[in-house]
């Protein structure tokens, strides 16, 4: 048997999210087909966490064991060749066996793309949030350092069990105006973090929006955390706008053994 | 009577192209319609030139007269609430008696975005080509620049009619890889001028690519170019890559009645 650790993107809109639902095209289904055509054999795979309806990836990772003889790359083009146009397998490599895509992650990133222009972006209608009316991104920048640190997030949290440890530590939070010259009003939130709890990206996007259009001060943010009571938030932004960008693990030698209380299964 | 200028954007994915067509549907239809339904009377509009299926605007102009009293920003707002979503009113301007967007017109720019990495890019793959061999880039900018200047572009024509004019002016031809870091492997030829034949960026672009590819030599488009020949250019590059970025009008005082011949009308 052999490990392997997929690196892979996938545009969110057509599939019911990530994990394995009945009745449902998810992600997951898909690409577990897909390994079953290639290497002939039933294969389960692990995302290093659900991604919602509707949301993406940029560099979803996916672990999975197969006795299968293909080579890393081999198995990349086989992938790109079986899954469907708005998924791809940008990287395969072979994982220590007992590698796994979510209990050994240390940390992820995401990305999510706001539009407060007076007209729809067309071109990124499936991709980001249209609010309509005009953020004051310095202030939203200024209001989302609060999330910086190690804090109890469960009051952006959607339906987080009241028994599951809902501290987290936010390495980074920024938001800018992109500045691209196709789309002027493009706004991108981009946090990384050691895990995320259901929906908590999402929450903080709808939290930072009420601070961006004037209707909350930039300390309310704050407030809101130390609350720990999701009515406080603001509303869960619309998951189009939404991308995985990127998962990290520690470096091989500490790897296995080391494995910390990672209960991101109902992460984001 | 009034007449207006509109500046528009769409996604051309699932248009049969800009012009009206019996049993399909085309991005001037559904303009057309929505100007019915806003105005209450039947309104003819003009494009800047016909878009193929699948091919994208950023910048149409649009012409078309209408007795409405609604003000520009209210038919600008008006339009996107009727159009669907894959297409949007950037601007809506009054403009002189006579105006009309093609027959007007002094220029336009188009754009046309590749893929050159190894795997898909799933969040451009309506708006791209994947070309999925590296190519050299430098090599194709160098070769594009035998498209500056006032040329018989008939090798780079389909379906010419041997009648009409085929000499346009190319401004600018540019060649570069947008070195994204979502999109690694992005690269952009943007190209400029007086005006285009029917699928002549494709076709450029197509050319270009056999260049890049290193099938053939960075002096073959020039040779092409003077053999007035569609047979000795490369293949027509697909729709889905190429944009209509913007469309160029004289200065008011000189729009009407210095109108030159423009026989774009079959233009890309």
């Amino acid at each position: 048997m052999r490990a392997f650790k997929l690196t892979m993107s996938y545009d969110g809109a057509a599939y019911a999210g990530w994990q394995v639902q009945s009745n449902q095209t998810t992600v997951q289904s898909v690409v577990e087909a897909a390994l079953a055509r290639i290497t002939g054999g039933m294969v389960r795979v692990a995302g290093s966490g659900r991604t919602d309806s509707g949301v993406h990836a940029l560099g979803q990772v996916v672990s999975f064991q197969s006795p299968t003889r293909l080579s890393p790359e081999t198995l990349r083009n086989a992938l790109n060749a079986e899954l469907p146009r708005d998924m791809a397998a940008l990287k395969v490599e072979e994982a220590p066996i007992g590698f796994h895509a979510r209990l050994d992650a240390s940390g992820k990133r995401y990305r999510y793309w706001l539009n407060d222009g007076p007209v729809p972006d067309v071109f990124r209608r499936l991709h980001s949030w249209h609010v309509r009316q005009p953020l004051d991104c310095d202030a939203m920048h200024r209001a989302a350092q609060a999330f910086v640190g190690e804090h109890d997030f469960r009051s952006f949290a959607s339906r987080w069990p009241e028994d599951l440890h809902s501290t987290r530590t936010i390495y980074e939070a920024t938001l800018r105006r992109e500045n691209l010259p196709d789309s002027p009003t493009l706004i991108v939130f981009e946090v990384a973090g050691s895990g995320f709890l259901y929906n908590m990206v999402r929450t903080m996007v709808g939290t930072l929006v009420e601070v961006g259009r004037g209707a909350k001060p930039e300390c309310w943010p704050a407030e809101v955390l130390s609350r720990t009571d999701r009515n406080e938030a603001g509303m869960t932004a619309p998951p189009q706008g939404l991308f995985l960008v990127s998962v990290d693990y520690p470096t091989e030698a500490t790897a296995l053994g080391q494995r910390q209380m990672n209960d991101d299964e109902l992460g984001e």
